[in-house]
């Protein structure tokens, strides 16, 4: 039985991930803060299932599955409330969820900005001296973000050279938000800390996840995950999916020939569980991209509307400005994968809209509010 | 008349930079929260030459050259006394060095490490939030660090290339202190906010810079810098010329071969001046390295125990453990250099190191504390 700690348990991967971590008979503790379902009302988005307070959702899962889920509220930029949970829980692993997700949230004006680097990367630094003053070996992994590489388009698992190899090199730097440039700066920050204090991290770095079933939750509304299909919290793989459901047109932004890494979330919680199961050594730093497919926004479109149009439904696309900057034409080519090596057989987007997806969707379609799929935030002026 | 702000301006760097500026008919206002003679006092240490409060040090400059400087008491992280003072100054230049400045301050504890990316990192963000809302075009220039670099070895000036030539990058991000973490990750704020807002930065990559000389205060002792030998607050070589002029060994860390970049603070003031006259094109993010020469710790002792003797004192070299983690042997080559390009014809050690230097600070001696100069900030355990 491994002791597993989830900060940010109670978001959109990280209560997946407890949920799986706990069926598999592992001890799982949550902390969280809950300041995504504030920054939520503030934005007026509203998840697509309804979420329960997480003290009901940890009963629910005791009802459902027997098993116990230890969940403290507390902010990991409150070092008190870190150390005590830490103490508490006592982890082998730490699995760190715990940032703000959001680029549009992160360009709202000067505040948000700042709060994206307090919460994500000073969360993160206090968060590594919680695992270097632990009395016994921690494997952190974080989860990042293929955003993190910004608009560097060759990436390789790992580390890229600078300079024909005289150099290791893990980042490219190179962001397109502050949420990316946080991200960025975290793994910075890892590297530096896996290698002044020997650590033993991981970071993933997730291709944009999209779905919402995974095997613990499948059957159980009241355990399902917050889905966000808003412009603000929702990625445009869930957005899209959301939109070709209720038969809204597919909002692409500007060229859609940026080319994006997705990832399923059921794939996000087998590979997370992959690297729980195979932690790197004291003193190393590890990366790994964590995605199933690298595909363009209209391409993401076009195969969306086909995998609706199987299960009867009709809509189309339709283009709007960009409120971003970033480059209009990205491609991004990702060669290797060693989560592929570690034995994870990622779905294809096709296995996972099947008709259920989409049914489960229209169960919900007197919440669905259209408002808040319309991109508000301009990168631009503040 | 050009309006210079100047962030962080009662500093080592930022005062001598300020009666420069002034001097030469500027409009000079100073930004500081005199944060640095608090971290000092915490520290024990002191610097060499008595330091006056910024208001009267105002004032002697005035007295001596019938020039104003403008100055606010204020901290970059406090948004509000920052927008304030940049709608009063209404600068064309912001010179920026208001971040804190010392590897072992940030690795004293958890404290200090996060108080140096909340001071650096997050200040920066505000300084570049003050930048992109001003009512016209600022040229920011950032007074960043060859530390910034961290264990890279090859460093060309502007981008190395990744892979050959197929992407540029701007940084390597291997820092070894939190210092260093905080410069790299203030880098990439820079250049993401100059592509995002379109704004012209230079970011000036420093050596380690040593003296107090400048053309402005060099025969003024009551407009002296604040400068420091202890081993907090000390560039190596200011700590070496230190214990030199007194005869106390010269304690190198470790092997000595680590290499590093060096630059007086005379060769400072020009360059900053050189790049002020000659500011990059709105959107544009230009990275100059700015030094004078590279050579290891052992090297240096050598040069200055040599500069010494040629002024009849006499010292000799200690090797101490290094309580740093850092490469032991840890060459650096730096090719072509802009400033160079631009105009700036370096001095070498030995012409700052005159009679005159170790005079001026024997002057000082009974001020000297021997205690402070001992390393004792472990980067190991916290």
């Amino acid at each position: 039985m491994t002791k597993i700690l989830v900060l940010g348990g109670d978001g959109y991967l990280g209560w997946p991930l407890a949920l799986s971590f706990a069926e598999q008979g592992n001890h799982v503790t949550i902390m969280d803060n809950l300041a995504k379902r504030k920054w939520e009302m503030e934005c007026g988005s509203m998840p697509l299932f309804e979420v329960f307070p997480i003290h009901r959702r940890v009963l629910n899962f005791k009802e459902q599955s027997g098993k116990e889920i230890q969940y403290f509220i507390g902010d990991v930029t409150n070092v008190g409330a870190l150390y005590h949970i830490f103490d508490t829980a006592n982890p082998d692993v730490v699995i760190h969820c715990a940032g703000q997700p959001s680029g549009p949230f992160s360009m709202r004006n000067r505040a948000s900005a700042i709060i994206t680097q307090e919460n994500s990367y000073l969360g993160t630094i206090n968060v590594l001296f919680a695992v270097q003053r632990a009395m016994r070996p921690v494997h952190l992994v974080v989860l990042g973000s293929m955003g993190a590489y910004g608009i560097s388009g060759n990436i390789r698992d790992g580390s890229p050279e600078v300079d024909g190899g005289k150099e290791p090199l893990l980042f490219t730097n190179q962001p397109e938000s502050f949420q990316q440039l946080a991200n960025a700066n975290v793994s910075v920050a890892l590297s530096f800390a896996s290698r002044n204090w020997e650590l033993s991290i991981t970071e993933l770095r997730l291709g944009l996840v999209y779905g919402f079933w995974t095997t613990a939750t499948s059957d159980v509304p009241s355990l399902q995950t917050s889905f966000y299909y808003d412009a603000v919290f929702g990625t445009v793989a869930n957005r899209f999916s959301v939109q070709a459901a209720i038969g809204h047109p597919l909002t692409i932004y500007g060229s859609g020939r940026q080319e994006r890494a997705f990832l399923s979330l059921q794939d996000m919680v087998y590979g997370v569980g992959l690297t729980v199961a195979d932690p790197p050594a004291m003193g190393t730093f590890r990366v790994l991209n964590h995605f199933s497919e690298v595909m363009s926004v209209e391409d993401l479109s076009e195969r969306m509307l086909a995998a609706a149009k199987r299960v009867g439904l009709t809509a189309r696309v339709k283009h709007v400005p960009n409120r971003r900057v970033e480059r209009d034409v990205h491609p991004c080519v990702l060669e290797g994968s060693q989560l592929k090596d570690m034995g994870l057989n990622y779905k294809r987007l096709e296995q996972i809209l099947d008709e259920n997806y989409f049914r489960t969707i229209l169960n919900e379609k007197d919440r669905i509010d259209l408002d808040i799929m319309e991109s508000y935030i301009p990168w631009r002026k503040h």
